[in-house]
């Protein structure tokens, strides 16, 4: 028997068990600095597995002081990161095989249809915050590997398993992992993708813009500045700055996105007292930055738009918005779509899928970006899920695509490592 | 010598006395739930000047349960009410003297060019939140009985001081006097008018509007929808709306003011995190309510601008906003500009400024409304400073127009009450 129908019936005869793992993880809710009773079941599987554990808190290896490190966070402990390793027997390719376990928070419980943190299943669907970002593809990444173990396929390169915490919040974990020396020959991230082949990912950052108004009783509101007002004017004016930046967004691989490098107007907080004009609002988001796109470029595009706000409004003139770059910010990833990598992930998946995968850029930033530009370590980004469900409300995973990636990338693993 | 020449006199022999009081009232912050320290000062200077004292915790005598009863808290415990009377010989006319403690946020304070509550003088101006609204007006008022008390003027009818908390968020203060028994034949209220009659009163309402969006990735926010565009879809209408209502008011005595009734975006809330698509907005605001009109048709109007919107989009159409009426409520005011309150105000304040007032109807409410519409006693609203300079950063009294308010009140109550 071929070792893709061995793989294959192995994957059908553990497929409860697949799905009982997946759902208690997602029922360990790991929203940031929630992250360890989840990395708790990770740990626990890779014991089992007999994986060689990293596991430590991150903040040291001159972490805080590296220009890739993102955080609004110096402390992670009681959080860690977890690194486990299959031991190649030489001479062939290493593999990182990365996945993030924080979630973003669950939003208003009242909008789900079930617990969010239930891993409940309906119609092959299993649902729960976290379940397509990005606890499916980590699900995926270790049945390949258990696959693999316990059919006693003899792998020649090193895999490196790795969840790590604080995807969401800028990739400080990830960065750690390769500060800790975890770099390999290539990556493979299964960030929802909707099982499509992302070489290129969009790096992202996020922005906090303060708009001054002047507060004065409500009741005579003409004699003050709405701070709420002034940054209407300033988020229309960052609406056009998306239109003309994904205007010049060419690379074929983004036809299919609508917005490939989108701004999103995440927050707004303004005003004390119902009966005040406001004098003070903040917008705070996140922008987008293209694969082959600086992020200091980006950035000026944005401070220019703001220039350009304050000159079409006579209060923002003399009281210009105020941006600030914070928290959050993932390098843009950018993989020729003929590197070897791709070549094997493309052949596994047809082995599969019986058709060619989708190519495309990813519309938003994961740690590949890390991986690649600090790690030197080529990343291509594919995972099961789709990019609509992560970070909203009724968020689920199609249980069968779980499985379908984890035999992809179990043939793309002997593959690209060799097998004795 | 005369009597206005003697309360002149008096006024001038203790203006430093006085002016101290004021920076003492303003040093004793008194935002919403601290009001204590503030009465304290107001009971002390009551107790030295003989006048019969009534200090109680309000939420008793059925307040909570009273139609007009308009508050988001339900116990008042620490921060009582204070009532001063200064007995009449008997015949008179009565009169209350209304002034609230509560003073809202002070805002950023690095805007404040001094101390919010430091009290600083310069160029005759006195510096603090509360300077304005409405500690300066008190002070007028207290001046004014003092004068009288120690010229040994003596008064047929009750002269009913009150310091009333509550002021600012729905009137539960004034409502808890009115409710213990305190009504009269007239009322003054030194809101800051700028030294204008206001007969007239407007009324107005806070409003809570929840906007539904549907969160996503933000890097993929074309899959989402932004309940902050949402909401500005929501303020673009409520500024129509306050167009056309205010459009409707003919009032000569508002001929002066640039919006009669304005509706004030005060507030807005939305999103968790920069990177998700936000699923909720909520704005605040406070709306204004014309003297003649009912506060529930003003609700309408409102609810029919947010079906309107509804109507304007899409999205809207199927999740339409949602308005609740909350917190502060302050019924509108509506005095005959010929009631004989209002005869004696203008004569009083003819002898001492030497010219004619100007009659005008308030941009705001006060707690007017309630005096008159649930206290059935006349109310007209006259005092020192700004309105623009109450609840601004910088607010400040010019402490002169403190003194000539006292004044023209000493000489109003001499007028309205009888003298033996």
């Amino acid at each position: 028997m071929q070792a893709q129908q061995k793989i294959h019936e192995w994957l059908e005869a553990n497929r409860h068990r697949g799905i009982r793992f997946l759902q208690q993880l997602v029922q360990e809710g790991s929203t940031r600095g929630n992250e360890s009773s989840a990395q708790a079941v990770i740990i626990e599987k890779c014991r089992k597995l007999g994986l060689v554990l990293d596991i430590w808190e991150i903040g040291k290896d001159h972490l805080i002081e590296h220009p890739a490190f993102c955080s609004d966070r110096k402390d992670f402990a009681g959080n860690p990161n977890v690194v486990a390793i299959l031991k190649g027997t030489g001479g062939g390719k290493s593999l990182i095989l990365n996945g993030h376990i924080d979630v973003v928070p669950e939003g208003d419980r009242n909008d789900w249809e079930y617990d969010p943190f239930s891993g409940r299943i309906e119609n092959g669907k299993l649902y729960g915050r976290g379940s397509t970002d990005m606890k499916g593809g980590t699900v995926s990444l270790l049945l390949a590997m258990e696959a693999i173990i316990s059919l006693r396929i003899k792998l020649r390169g090193n895999v490196i398993f790795q969840s790590v915490i604080e995807e969401e919040s800028g990739g400080a974990g990830t960065l750690a992992a390769v500060l800790r020396g975890y770099t390999a020959d290539g990556a493979i991230i299964p960030e929802p993708t909707n099982m499509k082949l992302f070489p290129k990912q969009q790096g992202s950052m996020w922005y906090r813009i303060t708009v001054k108004g002047r507060s004065a009783h409500g009741g005579t509101r003409y004699e003050g500045v709405n701070a709420i007002e002034k940054a209407m004017v300033v988020i229309s004016k960052l609406q056009e700055l998306e239109k003309t930046r994904n205007n010049k967004i060419t690379d074929p691989l983004y036809s299919q996105v609508p917005i490939p490098i989108p701004i999103n107007i995440g927050k707004i907080n303004s005003g004390e007292w119902p009966s005040s004009v406001p004098d003070i609002a903040v917008i705070e988001g996140r922008m987008g930055v293209a694969p082959n796109e600086e992020m200091k470029s980006a950035e000026q595009e944005l401070e220019v738009c703001l220039k350009e706000a304050a000159e079409s409004d006579s209060w923002l003139k003399k009281n210009p918005p105020k941006v600030e770059w914070f928290g959050g910010r993932w390098l843009p990833g950018d993989l020729d779509e003929n590197h070897p990598l791709m070549s094997i992930l493309a052949k596994s998946f047809e082995a599969v899928k019986g058709k060619q995968p989708i190519v495309e850029a990813s519309p938003w930033g994961t740690d590949g970006g890390i991986l690649s530009k600090t790690g030197n370590t080529p990343v291509v980004v594919f995972g099961p899920g789709v990019t609509k469900a992560a970070h909203d409300v009724n968020e689920y995973i199609i249980i069968q695509e779980v499985f379908e990636t984890a035999e992809i990338i179990a043939l793309a693993i002997m593959e690209w490592c060799g097998t004795n």
